[in-house]
């Protein structure tokens, strides 16, 4: 796709990916890390570099086999970066030297990041590191306030709790000799993340606001999208865009950011690279923040929306896989439970297990949520044996319910008809009247349980429909029965007439019918299958109803009346 | 996450997309095909053969590195594969190679399919290649009628259509000292495929049953899923199922099938291996092709369900990208246009150009079959520049219709809510009476735009909302707009009392919010945004009247009713 070679420094399994990625476009790469580190255990190549990605001459190596250098770590020797660029002026090095060398200092980050209006969480340097500085620190911001190293620190190493004044010592115990700064204890209620990926004219495209969740200070699981209101979402991801604008370069960054209980948002920090927060994007993204760097860095196109769910109804979970604290490869039985799991798929990178190393990550993808949920329980072990739940079935998709058996011959004919269609229902008795708990848990539990729309037949003083209505966000769908008295007004009035701010979708009296084929063009909305089917039912239908008329005009009124009677 | 390491006769595409599945999981494979092949390209270890996969010495080296033996190509040594077996009996070889054996000669596998009651196209084998033989052909079988080579024929090369008695020189001249058959004219209306995975216990998975296109006898599209009926579609997948389940051993399977007119299904043929008509499930489905063979030749978990889409939603278009007739590179760029085209992944095999040869392929996703072929349009070149239509922008999904605009101030209630809601809708003025052209047209287009909802509101004697309901599969939801007279129960009645076959979701008289809270109800079935949104509505709708209701028992009933007529 591009005859630009891309030298990478640094050649774990970000680079890895970096690498496939940048093999499916037939763009060349070279590494610079150790030998037969995973970025290079998946490019034939020779020209990679054995060396470090904090030695001046391996990466003058490097550059001299690469049109375009990039990163997948920014703890590089960025000085050296610099005196490259000044060797090779034709060589390109996103992300910006400059920009590498501003984020490896967590506190010039933040100092740049207030510049840009970007906010963030309030910090001071710490200047000497004595116990003296640390209490100042304390008077400053109160207890318990965060000690973080300015360089060099990643998944949690370089940061210190400061729980209390007589902690100060064994805070600059577990810290000293390195640049030191303070922060202001941030009271989060989430974790959320933002990749945006920037392109050299400065545009961003951000992927879809995530909610990490760590567990010792490593990423343990993904959530994707973040569980928040949407405008929330949204918010974060404008926030992210303007924090990723003011680097100039190109290139992705991973973007991560505290969510208050104030529904504040403040950046944490950020990294000028591919980012765990975002490996879910391989699997639930049209494109990957593996390939959307690529494009980046060798200037292809990046059209608006290539950011975003392959489809509106993608949701994905990503599980970090750590090397087991115990037992060495005992790990590979959290990927192989993935493996049994529909839905989910194994990345591992090549590395040789320790414990507690990130030996590779599992995504899970599904159209909802939930259903991501259950299948982590099963690979993250918290259940024995894959859930009934998770074997693929014909799940029910709409429930018919009734108030009593009376209902049954009106509401089974509706049942006839999903049947045909083969539109997988439950039907049980759920009277509002006689069984009105029972009613509201069906209702509340409807939705959880992969109920999608819901067809209540009633009728007199007709309750049912618009009480599961009242207690679900589904659409209902009522059927007003015609009783003993009245012609099935009462019921229908009962039905049809809901208050404003609970509506009941009310078909003709007694036709279940109809109530069914609403609820299969409800279904026909986003799943095309049903929409097709309904349309073939209607044209056989208009067929039917033709073939009729064809055979009235052909043997004459009379006959076709006689003939009809004898049927 | 397998210590075996899987030795690949052929180092093509396929097999460079098998490696790249492979190393996901950490399994090594070697391969055996020329010197920088596509799939030695990313794959860095040393142990990679040299030499042809018909040639037995070269498959004997590979071996040696192997624990398993897999092809990506049908066309190797078959009968070598077999003494390789006698040689190293502690090496599987998946597909057995008796099953190459069978597969190579397509007249035996025809043979061999029918003694499995598999639907095939009627043969015959042509026993000595004269031109008395095809003449007897063609008074058995009629004209035209397919000469096949038995042996080594692939993209249509191989295959001759002998249209009448004076062509059957042409025949013989153009497929010479093949062994051949003579197959009869198969007037079949599409091409059909499924790529079927077997466990080594027989189990078979199937995945979606697709469409494939093919231009100048090369597949050109592929799309998927299949625009067939449903049932055809798993009569499809029932019939590929069980021609794989005839073959012992394990690995994917490709089957092609014709559809005949009847809605008859024939099997075409049979590759054991990743086929091309598979490439869509790399992001279409929830594990690729090629990591299912990994899985299948590896002994590794097969999950019901793994070989689905990836979502409900999911619909791809897959375009292989065939080197250029005139100029070298030029199909790059298709390549490049696919890159400008958000849900669409190119992927190139590292190959050299060459005029009409396979160099990559581009999957387009989406969770519309029609935004799949917009935007396939744009990548093939049929329109200049990226249609308007394919930046995303904020489709209306709802539509408010009503047939006069005397019932917008009904109706603007519910528009006011959508708008609350966020939700993208369009409104109008359409007459059942005063414009029914317009009416029919708005109707029957309304899938086409990407409108879910229709919400229709009318008076007196209400036509509207019923009669759209009988012309769009849509679900339709009437609002009975109170007249002058009688209440609004003629509209009521006029709207609620459809015959059975077309239902209209009536909401109560006047009532366009509930008409409209409905709409979102029915786009939240299989859009979890809106569900959450709904829950939260209610949720607020719940604590105002908590709210009003504490108010009410605080003031006293008297003084908040006077307050209340004071507002």
């Amino acid at each position: 796709m591009d005859k630009k070679t891309i030298g990478i420094l640094g050649g774990g399994q970000l680079g890895r990916m970096v690498v496939e990625a940048a093999s499916r476009l037939n763009i060349n790469t070279v590494i610079l890390d150790a030998p037969n580190a995973p970025a290079k255990q998946i490019n034939a190549v020779s020209e990679h570099i054995d060396g470090s990605f904090t030695h001046y001459e391996s990466i003058v190596k490097l550059a001299e086999k690469s049109d375009v250098l990039t990163v997948e770590i920014e703890h590089v020797d960025a000085d050296a970066l610099k005196r490259v660029k000044q060797k090779f002026p034709h060589i390109e090095i996103y992300p910006l030297p400059e920009t590498i060398k501003l984020i490896q200092d967590k506190y010039l980050q933040k100092e740049h990041l207030i510049q840009h209006d970007i906010e963030v969480a309030e910090s001071i340097p710490v200047l000497d590191n004595t116990e003296q500085a640390l209490l100042e620190v304390g008077e400053k911001f109160g207890y318990p306030f965060m000690l973080k190293s300015r360089t060099l620190a990643y998944d949690g190493r370089g940061n210190f709790v400061v729980k209390s004044s007589d902690k100060v010592g064994e805070a600059l115990e577990f810290l000293k000799d390195r640049p030191l700064y303070a922060e202001k204890w941030c009271p989060f209620v989430k974790e959320l993340a933002v990749m945006v990926v920037r392109s050299l004219e400065g545009e961003v495209f951000a992927y879809p606001t995530v909610e990490t969740i760590q567990q010792d200070n490593i990423c343990h699981l993904v959530i994707a999208p973040a569980r928040i209101p949407d405008t929330l979402a949204k918010k974060a991801s404008i926030l992210a865009n303007n924090a990723v604008k003011s680097f100039p370069g190109c290139g992705i960054f991973g973007v991560e950011m505290f969510l208050l209980p104030n529904n504040e948002l403040l950046v944490n920090e950020i990294a000028p690279r591919p980012h765990n927060s975002g490996h879910y994007t391989i699997d639930a993204c049209v494109t990957s923040q593996f390939e959307a760097h690529v494009r980046a860095v060798a200037g292809l196109p990046m059209p608006k929306g290539f950011t975003e769910f392959s489809t509106t109804s993608t949701n994905a979970i990503m599980l970090n896989v750590l090397g087991d604290k115990d037992t060495a490869d005992k790990e590979l039985e959290i990927c192989r439970r993935a493996l049994e799991t529909p839905h989910a798929t194994v990345y591992l990178y090549g590395k040789t297990t320790r414990p507690g190393r990130k030996m590779g990550h599992i995504n899970i993808v599904s159209s909802s949520m939930e259903d991501c949920e259950n299948r982590l329980e099963y690979i993250s072990g918290s259940t024995a044996s894959l859930p009934a739940s998770l074997t693929p079935k014909e799940q029910p998709l709409v429930s018919i319910i009734m108030g009593s058996d009376s209902d049954l011959p009106v509401m089974s004919v509706g049942a006839n008809i999903l049947k045909t269609f083969g539109v997988p229902f439950e039907l049980t008795i759920v009277s509002a009247h006689r069984t009105p708990h029972r009613m509201a848990q069906y209702a509340i539990e409807a939705p959880k349980r992969g109920l999608k729309v819901i067809i209540a037949g009633a009728g007199g003083a007709a309750h049912l429909p618009g009480m599961v209505a009242a207690m679900t966000p589904l659409p209902v769908i009522g059927v007003p029965v015609k009783g003993s008295v009245l012609d099935g007004v009462d019921s229908l009035h009962s039905i049809v007439q809901m208050p404003r701010g609970i509506p009941v979708a009310t078909v003709a009296i007694n036709n279940s019918t109809n109530a069914a084929l609403l609820a299969i063009r409800i279904l026909g909305v986003f799943q095309p299958k049903w929409l097709n089917e309904m349309n073939q039912y209607m044209v056989n239908m208009e067929h039917e109803v033709l073939g009729k008329a064809e055979v009235l005009e052909d043997i004459g009124y009379e006959k076709y009346l006689t003939d009809k009677l004898k049927k």
